[in-house]
């Protein structure tokens, strides 16, 4: 915010309490914050699988150093211009987990290559060449994936054929491209909310990884790393026998989409991410506005949930508009009075904390930090 | 983008053509943003309306001058902190369409109203006492207007009893404090698709807006100013003799879910706001990836469209995630091949825009001018 004057300073200080965040603010609760951390670190060691965390969901070179901190071998990114702040913050080991193409974004991947060790992701013979001959110019080596579509129906190859024709194209540049594995994710499976139907769709993948990979061996070719997972299928891919790393994102802070998922008996993760939020008007009888909306919160997996403890027994969410949050209650007297600030759970973690430039992270109601979002708005 | 080394500049620079735009991007067709520009202004000095545009919708000071040079009295803000960019470029009368609550919000507004000519918005005697007590002390006398609520059934106050409260509390910090008019906005009307279903919520907004009007006249409480309106409803709003000023915002740009609306058989706004972006991944049979998601459009009013000039008749997007658009087509020789760049019409500005740094303005396919996004975030 170039325009501080004394006013539009952060919004908060170290030491306040909660109740003095001015808002809307994005918070996160540390101690939930950390025992999310701690938990899929231990999970991950205990299964002996790298855990290689998604940065995209948090966006913040904090929230990086602590998870490798806490065992992680390094981080993925979702797009070349989001891997820069990591990079240049001396996050060592970065991969681009999805496809790019054009010059520019080629210009890209070689000067982030001279910044940290870069693996880049792959689907089609053209990204391949456009990597290749700028590598062998540019005099680095890059590191390829290549992503197999294993029933997401978006990105990657979809044959033996066509995953075979990519590392013969890889090893075509070899000393500028090696071939390290496959990238194999699932978005949709993530979010697949009965804990057996969940289950039933990984078993899928992973039959088609499994034959990728005997594809792979019959052919002679080396395939050291297999990456994919996320937070919604870890606990059956961490024991699958089938991926090297997992990169789960939304663990750390655990949003309303991954939370209304049905989970095994497991210790599970905990809400640590929260829109804090003051209520601006009221009509007294049935509705209190609260001052955040749209560009506030992402609403694409639904509207934010107030928590049991925060009132969310008698609490709905109705209406986001751009800078209004309606929330209604069947009893009058549960209903917000002015100025009443509460927690708001996001529908979804990642578009919502783009949207902010700072989170406010606190434990026991007090602020202890506050983290820069390094690679907000950086989808280049 | 304080990690610009070189390579994450500015998306493009001015003479690009818009075929080498970094993607995704947010780009402005000139012509098109400059004929709705003056079709507003044109339409408000016909009626003679005040024309005071929302800036939530762009955020931009660059907007905002042409909207002034074009007529404008001013302009609308939602969000105090969104003021500060404009008021610091020198726009002198900003009215905050919203209501607030808290020590630090009136703080901020009275800091605010020492950098132009400010007006707010009350809906409850608490609002009305802080904001009185703390211009009183500062010595800033601060405008104020009163919200009716007019169908939204979101903020403003429901009844004569509360306005007549309002007004006389109001008036006890004459002085410090000025009513200057009521703020009625319907935003749920400005989205009513079928045209004389718009009307008909209009024409029932009319009766209540009518109605408090003649009970200000017989408390005699002088109203100079009563404002409202949007890009839906203005043209109803125009000529409907109750309005000093509308407040449309989306009209520079026309967005998806407007585009969407039935309207006369008036000339009428034309999409000027666009994604550029990239195809990044192609399974060549029936679907193909383009390099922007959640983070690159808001998907709350509808997923983005692709205009029938960039091949819309026969594609459509079928799924947007957080950096990937998924785009389909029944027929295989119009899928966007690898490395294609489209336009696609984002279905709610305001949100998108609030996603990026800058906007891209380019004019017969060459980019003529980069504008900075300046309230881009300022929520609170």
């Amino acid at each position: 915010m170039k325009h501080n004057k004394g006013v539009l300073t952060a919004p908060a200080a170290v030491g306040d309490p909660l109740s003095a965040v001015d808002t809307p603010s994005l918070v996160l609760d540390l101690d939930s914050f950390e025992f999310n951390l701690n938990l899929m670190a231990k999970r991950c060691r205990q299964n002996g699988v790298d855990l290689r965390p998604h940065a995209k969901s948090h966006k913040s070179v904090e929230i990086a150093r602590r998870q490798i901190a806490a065992g992680a071998v390094g981080i993925c990114c979702q797009k070349l211009s989001e891997a820069y702040p990591f990079a240049e913050a001396g996050i060592e080991d970065i991969f681009v987990t999805n496809e790019f193409v054009g010059e520019k974004k080629v210009a890209m991947a070689i000067d982030l290559a001279r910044r940290c060790q870069l693996t880049l992701c792959v689907d089609h013979p053209s990204q391949v060449v456009a990597l290749g001959a700028a590598a062998r110019q540019a005099k680095v080596r890059l590191r390829l994936m290549v992503e197999v579509d294993i029933g997401a129906k978006r990105c990657g190859v979809t044959s033996y054929t066509a995953l075979l024709e990519l590392v013969e194209c890889i090893r075509e540049f070899n000393g500028s491209l090696m071939f390290v594995g496959l990238q194999a994710f699932h978005g949709g499976a993530q979010h697949i909310k009965g804990w057996s139907e969940r289950h039933e769709a990984v078993l899928h993948s992973n039959e088609i990884v499994t034959s990728y990979l005997l594809r792979l061996k019959d052919a002679g070719i080396d395939c050291p790393v297999v990456s994919g997972s996320g937070t919604g299928t870890a606990e059956f891919d961490l024991s699958s026998g089938i991926f090297t790393e997992i990169q789960p994102g939304s663990y750390v802070f655990l949003d309303g989409h991954y939370g209304s998922n049905e989970w095994s008996g497991l210790p599970q993760f905990r809400h640590s991410l929260f829109v804090l939020s003051t209520a601006m008007s009221s009509n007294g009888e049935s509705r209190t506005v609260f001052d955040f909306g749209l560009k506030g919160v992402s609403v694409d997996s639904g509207v934010p949930k107030i928590l049991p403890e925060q009132g969310g027994q008698s609490l709905i969410v109705t209406r986001v508009n751009d800078e209004h949050c309606v929330v209604e209650s069947q009893s009058l007297s549960d209903l917000p009075q002015l100025g009443k600030k509460l927690l708001f759970v996001p529908g979804h973690c990642d578009p919502t904390v783009n949207l902010y430039q700072q989170i406010v992270c606190f434990r026991n109601g007090v602020v202890e930090s506050i983290w820069d979002i390094d690679a907000r708005g950086l989808s280049y």
